[in-house]
């Protein structure tokens, strides 16, 4: 870490700001899919959103609203219920504690207790509200609880980081040999017999939830605050993809802002109406969420016709179907696409697009031979020339589908002009991949739908993800389409999301 | 493709510019390895780089040296030898062609053919020079012929794009029915049965060698214009791994710029001496690559303890080694690191760095479990915070060692206050990854060495290879540390270095 970063870690602040706490009506997947995983929790955490501060072990008072992430799992219920501290052994393993009455909603550890080997805590939450009780065990493993210790020597509060140093960490060296239930329940302690100095950690049980180990609660939390699924369409779905947000009201609202980007996210494509009828306003969209991304081709790329031009090939030729800058082993995540003027002939300058997950998919489903070349050939993708960074020589290596380290579609690569005449396969693999592609690209135009932008919209849309292109038209003089674009990358797309989101999480609180 | 890009791709520049040919003295491993390939043929590329002009097919003139990429196969030699023009088919199949004497050095293609499917062209190449003659056999995908034809319908020479419309493309269709050798052996010529208005297409004997398929060819071609293999170092090689740069010469010498690039690409890291005590000089470096990488952190960072300061905790303890930005699907690719002002302490503020890729070699050589689990175990990287750009909230999943699709070493993710307490893993797998992560931090440490960089130093390393950090120091009324950092992408630094060495071929040819 840079010194710079260093100074950040320690010192950055709190994420907050304004925000709107409703999920988008028309995207059911992000907020509806999370609910069906251990329901009972999950309807709790969702129930009980009221903040609070908590005197840690150390004495330190910490708000968790300042906790990274703020998942609902870290909000504490307003009750203070009591609960008696319980230790447990590997001797006086599985003693459960009874707990008191339960009225309208609580959460609270029941039993705490390890397993003989000492490498594993074992957590029994108690959920009690008005229509019952219900337990859920829970296990931590011994070694993660002490790197994630939470006192102030092993994790600074202020910037969410551990700060354990590891040089001298044992991992051999952790273990158990007690550990309790405090404040009613809602803190799990933990005695370590490392010898070291620092010999006890307290975790409370929201935290604990928040990082809970089982499969569909991991799946959860990737989902609801990693990277949320995309929902896929082909042509015949597309009536009800392409919503529109108006330009004004994302630059002056956050939660139109955060509709608009879980808009993006869900479907890859959105329109955005109303944008002033100047060449800046890419760039100020783009800084409601971060920054633009720069490429070769610099910041900001205006195309403006001139005026009857007898250059036609150069301006109005059809584009096909593609994405851009596939040469770039990080080529831009997100277009923006800004028509200050349009081509007044009826039948040109429409708009092609079409969803590339879901051309993936098809394949997947109906030929897979043809989905496992597109996915597992490197192909090189190349760009030479000179624009506003100077000379330049591209060439990145990778698949048309591309399927990121976690399984999922990461990637769709697709230029005809930029897929270089050098590739770099075995030649037995070539003739097949032929076949795959034209495949592919048989789905992909197959599935692409068209429309025309008009004066004032902003086109936006997934660079990893949609394949798009452009008829032809004709300029006149009286009529130079012009077009304003930038770039968006999705490491601060979604950053932005997360703060929004964090944000409504505790406007809906009252905060 | 945006209408920029369009633009770009049919208007752009030849690469060009100054630079030199030498290859680094103590950077073998670019230069020579790709002489073991087909070593006749490529000492015969190497030795003859004349520039030349070709009359293509369609009657266009087109300058090798803006072909892209500008190979040594791509250029021509000065000959210009006659062959007889020769026709195959799949019945007269074999049919070589005796070729003339073969003074000092030449090459051309003795028989052109194709195979009993009419899938592919069989192109035999004939090397001839003082010591004797030499034939190489080459074949190519019909299909790959087709995509790849150089008319001008099909391809835009200056820009060097396909433009052939891939809407319209069928594989199956693709079929030969007679090829031949023209312009004195130094040209193919396919003709094709498909049935189109285009029936021909013709190609350079350079031009195909440039893409051949076999195996040690494409390989050279990867390591001598994709991607170099880097050179890795433990602490014991370290002696003759830190070089050193002048600050002057690489900002006014394409040649020096070059060799910096070069050696970092090799070794990851890389001292210049001599840069003016100001806090631009980081972005006038950058800005002889390309540009500055933005972060959510701006672009750059400027650290400056206060005068005597009481916050030594923030500004002066020990950074425990680590990568910058592991929570960017992008990580920034490059540190460049200005040394304005150092702690005058003579045991405070060193650098401390050690080769990530070497540590992974370690591990997948001795300790190949280990390997596995730090390079397919997913860990959750995330920053909370503030700064620059607003409010942030950065995830990202992988691994500590990340291969690449090409299997290479890609990324070393290492920072202990920016993983998260989030470990989205089956719970079985977090004890043996923490073993696996306590052996990659041993090795590291064992291997890290330490230096300390003066004032007018801009230590630059691999963000994406280099594990780094800093020994604590302490700052006095008299003696403020003070450096300025900033980030480069590698997508840049390749692009420049391809520049740069396309720029040192056409030197080296006399243009």
């Amino acid at each position: 870490m840079s010194l710079v970063r260093c100074l950040a870690t320690l010192n950055r602040a709190v994420v907050g700001g304004g925000g709107v706490s409703t999920l988008l009506a028309h995207q059911p997947t992000i907020a509806t899919r999370a609910a069906t995983q251990s329901p009972a929790i999950f309807n709790f955490l969702n129930r009980n959103h009221a903040t609070h501060q908590t005197r840690t072990s150390s004495g330190t008072v910490r708000n968790a609203s300042s906790s990274a992430p703020p998942l609902p799992a870290d909000r504490e219920t307003g009750e203070d219920r009591r609960a008696r501290v319980k230790s447990g052994s590997a001797e006086e393993n599985h003693h459960t504690v009874a707990t008191s009455s339960a009225p309208s909603s609580s959460l609270q550890i029941s039993e705490a207790t390890f397993d003989a080997n000492r490498s594993r805590v074992v957590v029994t939450v108690l959920l009690a509200d008005d229509g019952g009780a219900t337990e859920q065990r829970y296990e931590f493993p011994a070694v993660w609880l002490r790197d994630n210790c939470q006192c102030e020597r092993c994790f600074h509060g202020g910037s969410t980081s551990r700060v354990l140093d590891w040089e001298r960490f044992n991992v051999d060296g952790v273990n158990v040999v007690r550990v309790g239930v405090l404040d009613g329940g809602r803190s799990l302690e933990v005695q370590w017999g490392d010898g070291e100095v620092h010999g006890r950690s307290v975790y409370e049980l929201r935290w604990l939830l928040g990082r809970s180990f089982r499969g569909a609660d991991t799946e959860r939390y990737l989902r609801e605050w990693y990277r949320p699924e995309p929902v896929v369409w082909g042509a015949a779905g597309f009536g009800g993809v392409l919503k529109e947000f108006s330009f004004e009201k994302v630059l002056a609202d956050d939660g139109a802002l955060r509709q608009w980007i879980e808009t993006l996210i869900a479907y890859g494509v959105v329109m955005i109406k109303g944008a002033p009828l100047t060449e800046s306003e890419c760039r100020r969209l783009a800084d409601r969420v971060g920054f633009i991304r720069k490429t070769h081709y610099g910041e900001e790329f205006i195309v403006k016709a001139k005026e009857g031009t007898s250059n036609v090939a150069y301006l109005s030729t059809p584009l096909q179907m593609h994405t851009d800058l596939p040469y770039y082993d990080y080529k831009p995540g997100c277009n923006l696409l800004h028509c200050l003027v349009q081509s007044s002939n009826p039948t040109g300058g429409e708009n092609l697009i079409a969803d590339g997950f879901y051309v993936a998919e098809q394949l997947r489903q109906h030929h897979p031979d043809d989905f496992r070349l597109l996915s597992e050939t490197l192909v090189d993708w190349s760009d030479l020339g000179a624009d506003e960074a100077g000379t330049f020589h591209s060439i990145y290596r990778a698949p048309v589908i591309c399927i990121g380290r976690d399984g999922r579609l990461e990637r769709i690569n697709h230029s005809v002009p930029q897929r270089d005449s050098h590739f770099s396969v075995p030649i037995d693999r070539v003739e097949p991949w032929y076949r795959a592609m034209q495949r592919f690209v048989t789905i992909l135009h197959r599935e692409a739908v068209s429309f025309k932008t008009a004066p004032g919209d902003i086109l936006t849309f997934s660079n990893v993800r949609m394949v798009h292109g452009r008829t032809g038209y004709t300029d006149t003089a009286g009529n130079t389409r012009h077009i304003v674009g930038a770039y968006l990358d999705w490491d601060e797309i979604y950053s932005r999301w997360r703060v929004l989101k964090a944000a409504a999480v505790s406007d809906r609180e009252g905060k």
